[in-house]
């Protein structure tokens, strides 16, 4: 299994045209050059169909942004773990917010994720949907209130108890777990504040991938993350 | 809210046609009848649409098999916590193996139940599915390993580490949810291991209603339940 | 099979707190009031909770909201077409927008429900989608653009290109299926121009359902349906 | 547009290991090299993540084997036809019996497929349903009586009604969308009588990805569509 070191910035391309085809490439050169530059791990979630040139042509960890609970065989339009794996990824998102899964589901793939040393990252909405997927003992959380999500409204901001309060309920149920912040991301300053209430990085999206200088805005959110 | 007292006998009447209609209201009554006979607690769970037929012909408490996370408004062919509440129910299964929900959904429905006063059994699968509804604070959980559901064999002998598992899991994540062991139970026999066990109760559906005689079936079933 | 006369207004009552329960008993027998002074077809569609008390209180025809595709068996949660016959309705409502049906599963319905004499409402968004759902030969379709559901604003006058391309589209596909107009629908003028376009009646909710006065809101809206 | 030249054999790759990752790209190589030496065309549709490396391979036409409803933006997990396109995708497998979608689904993914001059062939269970789907006006339609796939017995064969009562109900719908047979093929023999029974083409899968020599398997299908 990659060893991911923490703090970490995740950022998902989603499937916004500004982060796809080639151009999801060329962003996650700039990550991966950022990521050397400050020794911080940044990891890239690109669309299922780039997944294989990003990985080609990058060294920084790929994820998936999903994967669904099948196994390789008889499965037209499904998206296996070994196809992700296969093209370059060695983890996975869940359950975003855009891309809910059922908790049978959540359990069934983080659990053979584990047997194929791949990682995962949960999303979740609330304290308590934190605590449960906690449950399940995936490598990270992020915890997204979905009402910030691309709107530049820091959740370490806007919402601090619910970080606060996520970090309390998690820990009760699972030591181990990272906790990511997520939701309305876009400043350092919004990273640093992730950091104090307690989670170790932060999951983000239009904040860098609708930047107008991916190579600043990612460099503006990793400084807080460097030793 | 009302209050359940433990051990319960949950009768799930799913869609078979011997426990539908007229004959839902029939088999609520025997279940009444056994458990004025005994004081065991039993809550009969037939379809939506048999709900307000039944309540108004029984006094124990009456379930619904799943409701929609949405509330009253423009929502068709839907089913809210105040339908089935009008209609008589107390509670409500969320979850079963036949009507997985998404994580962030039975947190939703089971904070929109707790509001109402209205009592929760969510299902899970697994020993860690247990563990991650439980942290959504449910009254009741529910361990049915899918692949026994109608078999006729006992979870509580053909797997007996599935349910101690769970016990375990699930109280270091919420001391207080009752647990109820599910998937193959037929007999007393069935119910007494799985009290053993450290379960509260037993959730059923084919033992009880695909049985000759009802009345003979669930008595079998509470007598290790009673005092 | 009952035989519904044409032209006819369908009232969903949805899941509004309106004509939910009681009210949705209430609501019911002032539809079949004005049924009877008119002489007009009023079909009304309650939530699966209320179809028993609402059949056994009026004469006119019950319909479910929706169904699922599974048949009387181990299905938890699910609503079967013979549940909802058995509690009184005499069709359904399917493929509403606020509950989209995969085209395979509106087939396997619609064949059943033919079988059980059932009568069948096939809701549809565009003119093609009309088409499509026509070839599956149900009872009658019903044109609804999502967009206007709701709004007060009526698809006969705000699209009725909509409506006449629909007409055409079907009419192509299959002579016998009778075409409804719904969305936006709350005045017998609205119901005048639908007929005009050359569809045999209206599906309407909030129209009615959030109306002050149901009787003066349904006769309205009744009114150019009269011989 | 990508003009298709008919007859035509469209091999969908699943999530089959047998034709992941490099395997994917050498069975897209062989299907190109029988294309090539038969003058017959042949569509390979690899799984989202192969597609890129497929189409960078071979000169044939790729598909995919499913897009999502949703255009470019804010989709986590999602799959578009602008990102398939980019990858170098020429077209789109819809509904597949492992993938059904909804009837507002398909209308609506064909009608941006057709924009974006992307080839469509959409999958159907009965005849009625490719009917309904004839009515979408998506390229092509492919029948699959699904409890015949992957069985190694063929439609052409066993159902040969259900092409035939296929054939009928769409031509009269629309008469330029392509009929393709799909299901249990994996001869010769095969295709030539869905050919005789009116079908310009066949979908298969795991009669070619299992085969032992891919060359003899694609060879032999392909002969009874040579000039």
């Amino acid at each position: 299994m990659v060893e991911i070191r923490y703090p970490v910035l995740l950022i998902n391309f989603k499937a916004y045209s500004q982060s796809s085809g080639r151009r999801a490439v060329e962003l996650a050169k700039v990550a991966e050059r950022v990521s050397k530059e400050t020794g911080v791990t940044i990891i890239v979630a690109p669309q299922f169909t780039d997944i294989a040139p990003v990985a080609e042509a990058v060294e920084i960890p790929v994820f998936a942004q999903h994967v669904d609970p099948v196994t390789p065989g008889a499965h037209t339009g499904h998206v296996t773990l070994e196809a992700v794996r296969d093209a370059g990824a060695v983890g996975t998102i869940l359950n975003h917010s855009e891309r809910r899964l059922r908790v049978d589901v959540i359990d069934e793939v983080v659990k053979r994720a584990r047997e194929l040393k791949m990682v995962t990252t949960v999303c979740a909405n609330t304290p308590e949907v934190s605590a449960a997927v906690a449950a399940l003992r995936p490598d990270m959380i992020a915890i997204e209130p979905p009402e910030l999500i691309g709107t530049g409204i820091p959740v370490s901001k806007a919402k601090p108890e619910v970080i606060t309060s996520t970090v309390d309920l998690v820990r009760r149920v699972n030591p181990d777990v990272k906790i990511l912040t997520g939701a309305g991301i876009t400043t350092g300053d919004d990273v640093a504040a992730a950091l104090r209430l307690g989670t170790v990085g932060v999951l983000v999206a239009s904040g860098v991938v609708k930047a107008k200088d991916w190579y600043k805005a990612i460099m503006d959110l990793v400084k807080p993350m460097m030793k």
